[in-house]
């Protein structure tokens, strides 16, 4: 596509000294998912992966759970007044027989992970919408010293964010600390929706055995990304919000917060964390 | 409300040292905001401030501009199965003769600020549902150094940050560099519309004369909801998008990003940046 990145011309100040020159900035524009024709979604997002970042969003929204329920994603044409294609409107086709969500303007897409009543009524939605609960099948068991080289791992991959300092990203690493991938995207949770979307494609979902790192916070939407597509660790490199905590105790995931160098709190699941030879060190 | 915080207990790993202990998180809950009755949107936000963020969100979104426009904000109760009330849903009246946005299920709420065609459409948008222009009246010229020791003024006035490390920061200040109000979210958009709702509750719209500062990232949302309450100037700590910079560049609004110490980058309208004496020293 092209458009991850964008040319500007910026003021540059430093220290009173001023100068023109161009930057590098993270491109942002508007993507609509439509679900078998219908508008379902607006997301500003990174333009790239944008299938992968459909298809996720369906999973984290309990619409799609394997790539055979998936029949195609198009790029639509045609929705401006010069009838072009702005590569801002994709349509998700599902295979037949694969259950529609119930989307009514009282109910609509954004409620199925939130319904708005309570904290607790959002973690009742994340649990009935799973397909699949997070298994310990293969078993997983990190060591906080491998948890600790994670984050320089994903900032080593990141290649959008040196240009632009304007990307969140995602990675999905095995239990030995592997890179599997890596996404960048203006939006954290339209990184996690295109790691997602992207092993949903190729058939990988759930996503048991891996853990899931995220660049900034962990709030309830990335904890329930990782619920929805049976991932069992999720790390941040900053804070989490007490749903995410609640929501990682009710489903079994691994909450780890606030990693940084060797230090980290984990906060949810700590079986999945290897202690006896840190507990040793202490 | 006493829920901006919650205490959870977590498994603490210092260098290999491991310990129980409670820690304090931010509170993330799902406000569903309501119109006339009906149910508009819903975000992931922080309680308190839960009416004025309500009434900031319907401006960004063009349906408010002034407090004579608004009726009354109530919490509802009986939404639960219990028929208890959780506080996580505001009811919004508007006064008589206030017109009802447009809101079908194929463009509902979201789609007002971003409508999915094109990021040139999102721009449209938001210029067609801007209740007042950007001006400068009275006349804002701001020196760098002052921009400068914001961020240090706005992490000084952020209470929650210090005990969860979760929250972002959004704050109004005089071009004068004097703080204005400050709130804290788990979301950056919510700490804005808690700003503008305030302010139009007070009577304060447009906020022409005022600096936005947001202790993080310039999306394309955020500097819509700076263009959408009248507001000249907007800095940010870390990078803007390509949207929000096109979006600032269309509306008239100064967009500073990357103000760390005495660096900063203008972004747009940098009419209003006070370069005479920073020149001199370059």
């Amino acid at each position: 596509m092209g458009r991850v990145t964008e040319r500007r011309r910026v003021l540059r100040i430093r220290d009173g000294a001023v100068s023109h020159r161009a930057d590098t900035l993270v491109a942002e524009e508007p993507l609509e998912i439509r679900l078998n024709g219908k508008p379902l979604a607006i997301t500003m997002r990174t333009p790239g992966d944008d299938f992968a970042l459909a298809a996720g969003f369906l999973v984290s929204e309990g619409v799609l759970g394997s790539a055979d329920e998936l029949a195609n994603i198009v790029y639509c044409a045609g929705a401006t007044v010069d009838g072009s294609n702005t590569y801002n409107i994709v349509d998700v086709r599902l295979a037949p027989g694969t259950p529609l969500p119930d989307i009514t303007l009282e109910r609509n897409v954004y409620t199925t992970s939130s319904c708005g009543l309570c904290g607790k009524a959002s973690l009742d939605a994340v649990r009935t919408t799973a397909h699949w609960p997070i298994t310990d099948t293969p078993p997983v068991l990190v060591e906080p010293d491998l948890l600790a080289v994670l984050p320089d791992r994903l900032r080593a991959a990141q290649r959008v964010f040196d240009r632009t300092g304007g990307l969140h990203a995602a990675a999905l690493f095995t239990p030995e600390g592997e890179l599997i991938d890596v996404r960048e995207d203006v939006g954290r949770h339209n990184a996690v929706d295109k790691l997602v979307g992207r092993a949903l494609q190729q058939g990988e979902l759930p996503l048991s055995g891996r853990i899931l790192l995220v660049s900034g916070r962990a709030s309830f939407e990335l904890a329930q990304k990782a619920v929805m597509a049976g991932i069992p660790v999720l790390a941040a490199v900053s804070a989490p919000s007490s749903l995410a905590v609640d929501l990682a105790d009710e489903a079994g995931l691994t909450l780890v917060g606030f990693l940084r160098g060797t230090s980290m709190n984990v906060y949810a699941g700590e079986q999945r964390i290897a202690l006896r030879s840190a507990a040793g060190r202490a």
